[in-house]
């Protein structure tokens, strides 16, 4: 006998949970499509050679390799060679070799979403996952892509994590190029050092202002007290409201190429987000947000919980000069924003945020009468016609049992047929939500169910705490 | 530079043709749904030594194990340990590991759908795939599982590829019980001889009969050419009707009681699917349906398309006496259907079964003007609350190119605004499908796209080939 059990630092859910889980990546599906993107999918393996471009680093210490049982034997033999393949650690990667490989076949902008399972060999760790499920959206200009396509990305965030309704939320956004500008204004202008400034600065929530001043003006950095404290005072910059992001961006006054730049662009996007329909309460300039420091180039985007910033970011992206530079000679601008729902899931269970949900099974036809076990098949079947998702009693049980059952399972409506109703042309459902019974005319039963759970659904949108 | 291309034997799919997958596996979720199937997801690794519990054998050969880089760095030293992990080959291995690790959380009869993404490294040959999607339903009983849980699974067939709509369909219906009855009647009792019978029976259609005959009556098997003719002329033996599959059975007579059995459990399947409403030309009985041989011990399905039989089974399984015996001392008996999607599609695809779908994006707002994008981008946002999956042009480009671009991609209407409309508070849709242009009052936009929708979908279902 073998015992039964999952590798260490994968995410399995029982049924109710899969559900809860289902109608999230629902969402957040239907909210991507909602602004045009296109879905795709890639293998969950890549040829290392492919996957691999980047030499060293802790992408490739954290990346699962794979073999066949024969290649496995010959590896032995020849003694260990890099294995063929190996599973994605991200929808990144995927993506610029999906984008090069079928470069003529697609057309630019290329809008994609994806939702998939990646990889990593994480230390295990409670709340480390190594295989979770990114949502992941991006659009890729060839040769250019305007900053209006950065604009769109916030609109799509708001969407999500307002029917998502897991509480007020605010997008967080920020330009690289502005940070870049306001750096060399102050004097900062060698990139390696801006670099390595921003990554000090990204201590800042976890080691304090004292910290980072010290450091900044330590050796290492050399840095005028007067200079550490402009940037200490910039990246504190947080907007409240629409007309308070412009003034902020006006208030940084006129500067060299990058920060007039970084201006525009960020400007832009208000406007953009604005002209969407963004509620001005759910996005705000955030000067402190420098994201993948080497990778991004233009806006970056982080999204908080207002209530519960300790879960971090909920959904990250920003813009890049070039997906696949690896793959292909054509310049392949883009920008997208990734939402690990595995990690988020699991840290709003954690927080208490996710309500168990009602099951995918909406009616129960129960079984009062073994004898009548045709009908109750003739019901599921008209309920199933009628839309409604329809479990029937099979095995005989007491009533009891079988309410019973249904109250466990988030099953809301039971539907009971005896002699006494088949006489009269009617049914009796049982309401468990609701606690109450009812009767309707056989001939009324899907509709009236359909008409009760759209009305639940309809209240469920209005009642939502993020609109 | 590096060439970008995936690793033989997956299928990847671009956009349009991933919508045409993607709404597959919407139907076959929303039906499994329809029936009362919950949902789980198991991970695509499992520890080696829970899923290799069968030592040898063909799984074993067609593994793909998984090795995080420092696993891969110790076996290269220690020298070619079988690696800690494996990706599943199949769903059913995971559900057994998944109902034997959590059955005191689970109700029973548990009723499961698993649509997951399996792994074998099969031989490179066109049409074979080392990734592909099973999609999976299984009721799990604990100790005992009535056969009426048998007859609900082709009413789930029937809803699936109904609305597929992919042909015209028979699901073959068969009982292993019944033919091993069958078999003792001819005083073939052994039942390691009844399996190589049956594997002979097996090659009817490729080897032909009389190859069939010659081997059962020869040296190997000793069978007299009397008992070899009623064996062909069982297997034979295709339903017409339900009447015709009843007399079918009762033609059958009476005998030992694995023959009693199996006609009475088949007899009971034969009249819930018609309860369930399978119309009588969409189920057949067949004979000559055994599938995996020591696995299966009662009912058996296949689904066949009347006008492509060469596909092959389309939706197959059956009912098992055990799922988890390796993993817990429970009984669960089970009964299961599983469809092969990836095959299937690119089946369908090479037969021209399948059309390219219409994008998901339904309405691209077209910029007439660039001034005007505000107003194209608050558009946009209330076909989206109106439920319509929008895009906006947010580039300027020729109006004829974004017709070009609408119609390439399979978007359906193109939304004009120009000064004209404007003043006169209407808005310009092109219709690409019908090739004819409207006019609408702006306020009426969302919901007169939506009614238009909804009536292709309407008329989409009615014209279904299937029902």
């Amino acid at each position: 006998m073998i015992k039964p059990r999952t590798p260490p630092g994968v995410m399995e859910l029982l049924p109710r949970d899969q559900i809860a889980f289902q109608q999230m990546l629902d969402t957040i599906r239907r909210n991507f499509e909602r602004f045009g993107f296109l879905p795709i999918e890639t293998p969950v393996f890549e040829l290392s050679e492919v996957l691999l471009t980047k030499s060293g680093g802790e992408t490739e210490r954290q990346v699962y390799f794979v073999q066949s049982t024969g290649a496995l034997a010959n590896a032995a033999e020849s003694g260990g060679a890099t294995p063929e393949m190996a599973l994605r650690f991200d929808l990144t990667v995927p993506l610029a070799r999906y984008v090069a490989e079928h470069e003529h076949e697609l057309s630019f902008p290329f809008r994609r979403y994806q939702m998939q399972r990646v990889y990593r060999g994480e230390r295990a760790q409670r709340g480390r996952f190594r295989e979770f499920y990114q949502c992941d959206i991006d659009v890729i200009g060839k040769d250019a892509l305007s900053v209006r396509y950065d604009a769109e990305l916030p609109a799509v965030i708001f969407a999500v994590f307002s029917e998502l309704a897991i509480g007020k939320f605010t997008i967080q956004l920020n330009n690289r190029r502005l940070m870049r500008g306001y750096f060399e204004s102050l004097g900062v202008a060698d990139a390696a050092l801006q670099m390595a400034v921003l990554r000090e600065v990204d201590k800042l929530d976890k080691r304090g202002a004292d910290h980072v001043r010290e450091t900044l003006t330590g050796e290492g950095f050399g840095l005028s007290g007067e200079v550490v404290e402009k940037i200490l005072g910039f990246v504190q910059i947080r907007s409240t409201g629409h007309a308070d992001a412009l003034a902020r961006l006006d208030a940084l006054g006129q500067g060299g190429e990058d920060l007039n730049l970084g201006v525009a662009e960020l400007r832009q996007v208000l406007e953009a987000v604005k002209a969407l329909g963004v509620p001005e309460t759910h996005y705000a300039l955030n000067f402190s947000i420098a994201r993948g420091l080497d990778y991004y180039t233009g806006t970056v985007y982080e999204t908080l919980l207002d209530d519960y910033p300790q879960i971090g970011s909920i959904c990250s992206g920003g813009r890049y000069e070039n997906l696949a530079s690896h793959y292909t000679k054509s310049r392949l601008p883009g920008v997208g924003i990734s939402i690990g729902l595995t990690r988020l899931f699991w840290q709003l269970r954690e927080a208490g945020l996710v309500d168990t949900a009602e099951s995918c099974v909406q009616v129960l036809v129960s079984q009062m009468d073994e004898a009548r076990l045709p009908a109750y098949l003739a019901i599921a079947s008209e309920l199933r016609a009628g839309g409604l998702n329809t479990e029937v009693q099979l095995e005989p049980r007491k009533l009891a049992r079988q309410f019973q059952y249904a109250d466990r399972a988030g099953i809301r409506f039971v539907v009971i047929v005896g002699e006494d109703e088949e006489a009269r042309g009617v049914v009796s459902v049982k309401d468990l939500r609701r606690a109450e019974q009812f009767e309707v005319a056989r001939g009324d039963l899907a509709r009236t169910l359909k008409v009760e759970l759209e009305q639940a659904r309809a209240m469920g949108a209005a009642s939502d705490p993020a609109s």
